[in-house]
């Protein structure tokens, strides 16, 4: 691995030009034109779509819940076994995220307040192929079954071979209600506007492919979406306290996503910094997915090293990772120094992949920086908020000259008379 | 007003009908090119849009902290008064809707947690001309201050004859930071990337026109926004009780706001929805903004004359308005109706101006049917969450095998090693 031993500053340049972002215009035409082939032709756009992208020919979108059914019983009991643990811990978690509305009394004569409200409809991207992963079902449908959601559908592209039972088996696990096999910016296009068949939510969760992600951003304010999923990344902050050994398979286990995955050590430690760098490539050598992770390492990864704890988290900070190992001695006292990480993992046992399945937090997490302003999903993500007020005609009357006055002040005279039409005798 | 007497399936076709929204891909292409022109060349390209655009030629973005001063100490005492109401009262709401993190430790070897941590650096985009409100971006600063955002920029365009010392003098009362005079998509882009005298923000908030909207679309991502302001709606649901001079008051006020504005009105009574037209129409001659607000009358706007209670609420959970007036007796009760609304005021007297300036809820709200699944703007739009998780290393082996159960069946062998490299011998 690429290590760094820079000044704080000279750091913090290099994590900037890592993290550029771009968009490609191309591809955002072309989504521009399947989303609105979709709106128009409906059903018979997907069917057309299906056949030219996944070579498949589709008679019914809607999976049978038969198959749904089989494909659950088909699964191992390991695998039964570890969905459930997921799904438990999962739940335990979640729960503590409910939110309560309030009312505000305190003053007579006016009551205001805020409702929290389920969302009616949910959407669930799952991507086809090699990144069907039935963990992601389960950690995007049960926060919204957890928030009161009534309906949650699923759309995957259609396999010449069938759906994998995982992720259907996962999907009738976590309570889903509908599985549809259409994909790509088709199939966010059918979730957004509807189809004959195919109803349209309120909002899309999940991630999904360069279209996949295209479509969604061009379909927010349509419908609501999740964050837009970037390739995986791992953080690692360590002293000379870390088993390098650890830290280098943890460092790997992002890597093996994608060949654009982010693995990135911050260390006071030169030592240690080499002897990482020397078994990450011990390591990477014994992986079947070495040809994916070793372009991860080699062009996105590096291990800084810093001269103090405090530029260790300001160097992190700016990196704003999806995932953030601490890997320090009582590492729940760095929790304050953390502004901009998606899920943190604590001390030398909770390895990142405890998050991706089991641990209980949600491993859809905020990508590519932008921990800066978002959170992992959760039951927030499935709820919204209506706020409400009450005023007697006294406790209006009080406050109707500054009323007017503000709304004279903005060139509105209508808002002004609302008010005004009130206290005419 | 145009009156309908129609089923209530037919209703709801109409209602979905003048839904509909479009996308402008002329527009998407140059912003697009606006942005990356911001992006590679920084204020040279702010200076370059500013003369195009603005006919004004810049020599310093930022504002001086004297003309703001001396802005707010030009104000009316009237006015100074009415904004500090409203800030006292917006204060007192939003205090409310501070979150918590929270720890869980019931199980002895596992802590497991969430964070609520502010944004750093937050941007306010305020329009020019006659739609710059002072009210605006009280409504967007406080929560973010509430927050406990450190730092609140704000962005406007140039004007001729200097910006609008209202929005200036708001500015400081509300606690902005900065503000720089540049507007558009440009002052979007500045936003979103930053420039030699820009800082970027983690997050974009307030109205603008379609360039504005389209480009906050974009940069959605690279930094978070929020929702793409539409124009204004009202709806009222009334029977017999309700005051019709009240009622058309009311419903103009939102349509002064813009010719594709929406005023609409469902009731069970045939007899107030003719006086309600006729007073509409009545009022409609005396105003000011006669000429915005006929079209949006006209055009966009209606009243549904339904068979029942619960009918008036399918189709307005349908409309999904920004703002909804309940004038039936006892309105509280029928909280529980409303699905789809952004702001709901109860009553005869809480006219829907009153959470425009100084009710306490925000008015930046959630419009064209997006109440479906987003929330009125507040002190949640201003943090963000992290997980946490830290687990003992028995508590990990009792889980290991089903983390290395699913990683496996993921096809993540690197995720699998991550944990048994923790147990080997």
């Amino acid at each position: 691995m690429k290590i760094y031993k820079e000044s704080l500053d000279a750091m913090l340049a290099i994590v900037r030009d890592y993290t550029q972002q771009t968009t490609d215009m191309e591809i955002e035409r072309r989504v521009y034109d399947i989303i609105a082939e979709v709106r128009t032709n409906g059903d018979a756009a997907l069917k057309a779509y299906s056949e030219k992208f996944d070579g498949v020919s589709i008679e019914e979108f809607k999976v049978p819940q038969e198959e749904i059914d089989a494909a659950y019983e088909s699964l191992s009991d390991d695998l039964k076994a570890a969905l459930l643990k997921a799904k438990t811990n999962i739940t335990e978690f979640h729960s503590r995220e409910i939110e309560q509305g309030f009312v505000d009394m305190d003053t007579p004569g006016i009551i205001r307040g805020q409702k929290v409200i389920p969302l009616a409809r949910v959407g669930l991207y799952v991507p086809g192929g090699t990144a069907a992963y039935p963990s992601t079902i389960i950690m995007t449908a049960l926060p919204a079954k957890i928030a009161g959601v009534k309906e949650i559908i699923m759309v995957t592209p259609p396999q010449k071979d069938g759906i994998n039972p995982a992720v259907l088996g996962a999907a009738k696990l976590a309570g889903v209600d509908a599985v549809y096999q259409v994909g790509g910016a088709q199939g966010v296009a059918a979730l957004a506007y509807g189809t004959e068949t195919i109803p349209k939510v309120d909002k899309i969760v999940g991630p999904g492919n360069i279209y996949v992600a295209t479509a969604k951003r061009q379909v927010f304010g349509q419908v609501d979406i999740d964050m837009i999923a970037g390739p995986s990344e791992i953080g690692v902050i360590a002293d000379d306290s870390a088993n390098p050994v650890h830290l280098a398979a943890d460092l790997l286990s992002q890597a093996e996503h994608d060949p654009r995955a982010r693995a990135i050590m911050v260390t006071t430690s030169e030592s240690l910094a080499n002897v990482v760098s020397d078994e990450v490539e011990r390591q990477l050598k014994l992986l079947p997915r070495e040809s994916i992770a070793r372009p991860a390492i080699e062009n996105n990864s590096y291990i800084a090293i810093m001269d103090s704890i405090e530029d260790m988290f300001t160097v992190m900070n700016e990196v704003a990772p999806e995932h953030l190992e601490i890997q320090l001695p009582d590492p729940m006292n760095y929790m304050s120094l953390v502004q901009n990480a998606g899920s943190v993992f604590l001390g030398a046992y909770a390895s990142e992949p405890l998050g991706d399945y089991v641990g209980g937090t949600n491993h859809v997490l905020p990508t590519s920086g932008t921990a800066r302003f978002s959170s992992p999903l959760g039951v927030y993500d499935f709820v919204k908020r209506t706020s409400f007020t009450q005023f007697t005609k006294e406790r209006l009357e009080e406050v109707a000259k500054h009323i007017t006055t503000l709304a004279r002040t903005e060139g509105l005279e209508a808002h002004a008379r609302a008010i005004e039409v009130r206290f005419e005798k």
